[in-house]
């Protein structure tokens, strides 16, 4: 049975990434040795890190100023990492979902932390606006998606402090401004690449700012200086990100991406209003187009069990929603083709038909 | 031509591993999906990542009151956590070589760090003996296997206060009296896997004793406490590193490993020392099992360069000495068959002939 893959992540990844690193397993670059078991000193894979943050510049149109990163420890780890290089007296936060709210946590145990705004309110249904960002703040951080939740940030902030961004979840759906960010930074397991590395593109200026001694782990001009190989980085896994950096060039690069990932999630919000047994969550003008969250409505929500298993049972793969939210939740990243996205709206039809 | 790999790490892998890696590339445990693409909490990884810690447990008979972890970020981040979790006051360093070295700069940001003893007088080529380990440090941190120099502890020491031991490069290659240690920790891609994961066994009461506060990802508590999953582990790599411990045991376990490593050694030893072109590098009481250095004798110095064309021409990757000792290094890890000890070996002896 042929599966749809709407995992949140780890998710889908070009099939041509995946046939590319299997190459690379049995045979890397004609090098007779398995990617698995290269030195990360070879000048092969010394290529593959050079290409890979060449690559990801130049589809994200980084300007002079900024620096790419390619570090392992997930975003999770850049959490306490921000405000370790960043947080002198003070950082703002705009908290809008688990990892928002995760990231927050980990500043404060590095100075004050001002939360501009919340929708904790409404389980994080919404974005908030009209929030006020303090300009003493040593940087301002948001997360553009919020994965759980199933809301976006769709456009570039304008901030009077350095702009903070985990965009681990919408990294190259669309083109970004990324002259309006101090640092960005992201898990690699959504749109770029699989689980095990982790990007940050950091402007250089905002750097050395802090008071504290950093671990040489920690700093990110270690990282800078070393071309992201001051120690062995996860070797395959960078692999697998350049070959999906390259099939993102391939279809037209983030423009494409975007005009994809538009189309895909307006047809799924498209049947998500239209079906009388659903509701989607997000707030309409919050909506993510890389996760989108619905549940049955109240008069409905006994069937939860039987929507899961009618979908299993034709092949739709992680649309269970994430506890703290219920109900259903379909990733849809760069990756899944349209037809992925139909197949679960004509699921959708024929669940609603049969009841 | 067949290629044999004397890489320092990442280094050989058994066959078996990356044939398995390449099956869960094409179909993870028959889900249909890519192990690349698979949800990290889909039951068929999270046993993966059970399997792993149980494995790592059995094979080194890790007693009561310790835990398995696998993170991200190397050994090279260790450097930090050990302190972070660990130093209150201070904490003593045995200095053999460069990543000793670099363990005890990140400690020194944490509180007073003592250096009991160092070779670095010796450019690194023996393991001091002899000294005195202060009974008011917070632990006492080893390497026991320092894989740039060529020098190995094969003891499991005792010491008064934790010890604490970066076994990056000989994990796995004979038993170790686990109780003997606070914390063992280690990047994989040596002999437990590829690069990516980190392992760490901790006895668990001799944490929760500093006074700073942690960053989640820091603290060995959060990782305890999620079974190694509280954020997105490097998926694939666990897998491999999985199926690296199974080949370990269905050769017989790390008594096996000893008895192998400790012949593959003890041939190439013996050649560098009737060789009459070659001296080892290591004193004689302080070789490494793992990593055999050696240069050419003064008086052939000139022939460095033809020595590995020499090796290069018969498919030996990877033994070029590392630029802090020059010459020559052969990584003999488990995975690394007695044969290609031997031909490099003979490729060492039809070089001398040919002198």
């Amino acid at each position: 049975m042929k599966k749809y893959n709407f995992n949140a992540g780890p998710a889908i990844l070009p099939q041509i990434a995946i046939d590319n690193t299997l190459e690379a397993i049995k045979d890397f670059k004609g090098t007779g040795l398995s990617i698995l078991e290269v030195s990360h000193r070879s000048k092969e894979f010394d290529a593959v890190m050079v290409d890979a943050i060449a690559l990801f510049k130049e589809l994200l149109s980084v300007p002079e100023g900024y620096q790419v990163l390619f570090v392992g420890g997930g975003a999770s780890t850049q959490f306490f990492h921000v405000p370790y290089n960043l947080l002198n007296k003070k950082a703002a936060y705009l908290v809008t979902g688990s990892w928002a709210s995760k990231a927050k946590k980990e500043a404060e145990l590095f100075g004050e932390v001002v939360v501009v705004a919340s929708s904790k309110d409404k389980n994080y249904s919404y974005i908030p606006k009209g929030y006020t960002i303090p300009t003493d703040a040593d940087y301002f951080h948001i997360t553009t998606n919020n994965t759980i939740f199933g809301t976006e940030i769709l456009t570039d902030l304008d901030s009077p402090v350095p702009l903070v961004a985990d965009m681990s979840s919408d990294i190259l759906s669309r083109p970004v401004d990324v002259s309006k960010y101090g640092l960005i930074y992201g898990g690699a397991q959504k749109n770029m690449g699989p689980a095990g590395v982790t990007f940050v593109i950091v402007r250089e200026d905002i750097l050395g700012k802090v008071d504290r001694k950093l671990p040489a782990m920690v700093d990110y001009r270690t990282h800078i200086e070393s071309g992201s190989m001051y120690n062995t980085p996860p070797v395959v896994c960078v692999f697998t990100m350049l070959e999906t950096l390259k099939w993102v060039k391939a279809q037209g690069g983030v423009k494409e991406m975007e005009k994809r990932d538009t189309e895909k999630a307006n047809l799924l919000y498209a049947e998500l209003e239209r079906n009388k047994l659903i509701n989607p969550v997000a707030e309409t003008d919050s909506r993510s187009r890389m996760n989108v969250t619905f549940v049955l409505k109240p008069e409905y929500a006994e069937l939860e069990k039987d929507l899961l298993d009618f979908a299993k049972a034709r092949g739709m793969e992680g649309i269970k929603g994430h506890r703290s939210v219920g109900g259903f939740r379909a990733s849809l990243y760069n990756a899944l083709p349209l037809d992925s996205v139909q197949a679960l709206v004509d699921c959708l039809k024929d669940f609603e038909k049969s009841h």
